[in-house]
């Protein structure tokens, strides 16, 4: 490797290798790059729709296929396209090798269909870099130290490319996929939703956790943890820069709101005026917790000394089941009454300036105030407010605080915005 | 392993692991033989199409496929139906492990896309029967020493097989294909056609290389060197117990000739009455060779002393190219004339009794005679002796050996036959 030339890594999602032509597409834009004179290391994902043609020969063959071998029949979609990749650069002059994650050395826990990357070798990949050859890579694979193939689980392929970025030290982390980048909101719903140059770690990570899928969460923490620049664009289009996901010192000038993510699909369900004793949250979670239901928001009010009110929210699919566990427990624990309603969404405020400002709520709950939405519960984190509403209301609610804070006329510039109260 | 349990190495090959329903149905013939107190290691090729389906998305990519990314590629194949057989094994509760070719260490050459095994590691094979695990093994792929995977060519699977049995001393090497084994001819062409029960190495050589396509050449060249029984039986029928392929000296009752081989398609071209001087039949076939056309059976006939006629067989779709510059050799050397004949079929009779018998070549010229066939030519070796014919006349020659040397009436048992002149 040349000390002179910056690392690139590169990595393009199933919809950008899923055909021949795709893959000739992408082969372009990785000789693209090591023209510009960069070492370019290349993570591919299985082509769109293997993965899953996979899984379906696996459950077709039996209801509870082997972890250890589904392991070994999924990491087969990655070799494909990865070697299709390499050959297409070949083909171009452009000196590839492929390896798969096993071959480099990505190695992972042993927890089977879910493994976590423990470290990545940089022998192999430090020698063929410095013979000057691309080298294509398998994500979403690795090894175990007894020496089985180990997948990550779905979009594992972004904290494939990440890992080995930030053992190579590498200058930039490039996640190609089939959107622009990071939205202040879902451009679908909002067509004045603009592309976000910069965005922190921080906000990311409240970002995706919300539904914004653009990068694995865990490929998130795994670049902050190693302060490796990830830069989120599009393989389809050629002049975008996309969003660079960094440090928030490393974004210079500072913006309040960053964006506003939502869900749909969400069931809130309260029981009101239960005797409040020490224990009584444990023994309501408990029992959701037994009959496999993940929750989402948890909030409690404790409205005056000997009762309290306890909400919290949850996926639609399993509304019905949550609420007669509490309508039991409810008559066991003598509260007043069991409220809930399954039609409502959760919208999200994001963004690193509220940390400093606090005018950020006071200003959302208004403007929503003002359109009539009424709002059903609040949490908040330090960089995050996130509201129940009812789900008829959320474009409308979507578009008004898009609005108030100015998101449509956020510059790709980022002129710092300021707070309008 | 325990040391009183005999190993038994598998073979399955693309057709028998084609579909899910045919891998449960080998799961079922590997759990048998495991119940019947085997330890047991089974090697698979790609589910039928996939290797064909893997070479079309190269071949649709580009022109000339990168040989590493190639083999990289149409490994993956196995990997599938290795660790679906997994699947099915560890579903009916019989614990199975599957590897890669590079995993276990079966290190090859570096001439990718037909690679040749120079050593199989047996150290995990070993801790892994140990366990009492089934080992799954992918054929057809090994590692070079560089750690590139390669591949063995077509057929390689069942030289996957022949090595691992060979390393680890295996009782014997079952080779599962879609026939019940080796018979005396062709049974589609001659119904009364008999299935061998043991045939020699070298006469199994001599009927793979004719055409009898059961098993890979390498591997009964492989397996003759370490003296591994191989059997040859069928995936779909349950009580047969196939061929065995073995030493000469192993087979207690001889017989005279074992098998009728034959190929169509060929064509047969002479030059004539060519001044014979030194180098001649090197001036040809150098001309030959040149244009990249294969040739099969070669005679010469020193006609007198001055002239010779040279006869070469070769397949029919090169015909006109030869002949065009057969014809215009011929001119320069100063040749009589070129004969030729497009629409010919090699009849071989193969049997290592035939050693120490001198009857058979004039038995077998006697009956052709009397049904009226013209022999074109003439070539033998030590167990086998070929001759060409017109094809047309091809199905009648073969019925009419197949009757004169009993072959229809050879017993499973194998009685000796004696040569009735």
């Amino acid at each position: 490797m040349n000390d002179d030339m910056a690392i690139i890594v590169q990595k393009y999602g199933g919809s950008s290798v899923g055909t021949l032509e795709r893959i000739k597409h992408v082969a372009a834009k990785v000789i693209q790059t090591k023209k510009q004179g960069h070492d370019v290391i290349v993570v591919v994902s299985a082509m769109q729709g293997e993965t899953d043609r996979l899984i379906t020969l696996a459950n077709n063959l039996t209801h509870e296929p082997d972890p250890r071998e589904y392991d070994v029949l999924v990491s087969t979609g990655e070799q494909v396209s990865m070697s299709l990749l390499a050959m297409a650069l070949n083909a171009k002059n452009c000196p590839a090798r492929s390896y798969t994650g096993p071959q480099i050395g990505i190695i992972t826990d042993h927890i089977h269909t879910k493994a976590r990357i423990l470290d990545v070798k940089t022998d192999l990949l430090k020698k063929d870099l410095a013979e000057g050859f691309v080298i294509v890579v398998a994500g979403f694979q690795g090894i175990n130290p007894r020496g089985d193939i180990t997948t990550l689980g779905r979009g594992g392929s972004d904290t494939t490319a990440v890992a080995i970025a930030a053992a190579l030290k590498a200058e930039e982390c490039q996640i190609y996929t089939d959107v622009d980048g990071v939205y202040t909101t879902d451009p679908r719903m909002i067509p004045e939703a603009k592309l976000l140059s910069h965005i922190s770690f921080e906000e990311m990570l409240e970002m995706a956790s919300l539904g914004a899928k653009v990068l694995q969460m865990r490929s998130v923490e795994l670049a902050s943890k190693h302060n490796l620049p990830v830069r989120v664009l599009s393989t389809f289009s050629n002049n975008a820069l996309g969003t660079l996901v960094t440090f928030e010192d490393r974004i210079e000038q500072k913006r309040l709101v960053s964006g506003i993510a939502f869900s749909r699909e969400e069931a809130i369900i309260s029981i009101n005026s239960v005797p409040n004793r020490a224990g009584v949250e444990g023994t309501i979670l408990g029992l959701i917790s037994e009959a496999n239901i993940e929750i989402d928001m948890i909030a409690q009010n404790a409205t005056d000394k000997t009762t309290t009110d306890f909400t919290f929210t949850q996926h639609r699919k399993d509304y019905m089941k949550s609420l007669n566990i509490m309508q039991k427990i409810a008559t066991e624990l003598g509260a007043a009454a069991v409220t809930s309603n399954a039609k409502v969404a959760k919208l999200s405020l994001v963004g690193i300036g509220m940390r400093s400002e606090t005018g950020v709520a006071s200003k959302m709950f208004q403007v929503l105030g003002d359109i009539g939405v009424n709002i059903n519960m609040i949490t908040t984190s330090e960089i995050k407010i996130s509201v129940i509403i009812d789900e008829a209301q959320l474009e409308q609610s979507v578009k008004a605080v898009h609005d108030a804070f100015s998101l449509h006329k956020l510059m790709m510039d980022m002129q710092p915005l300021a707070l309008e109260i």
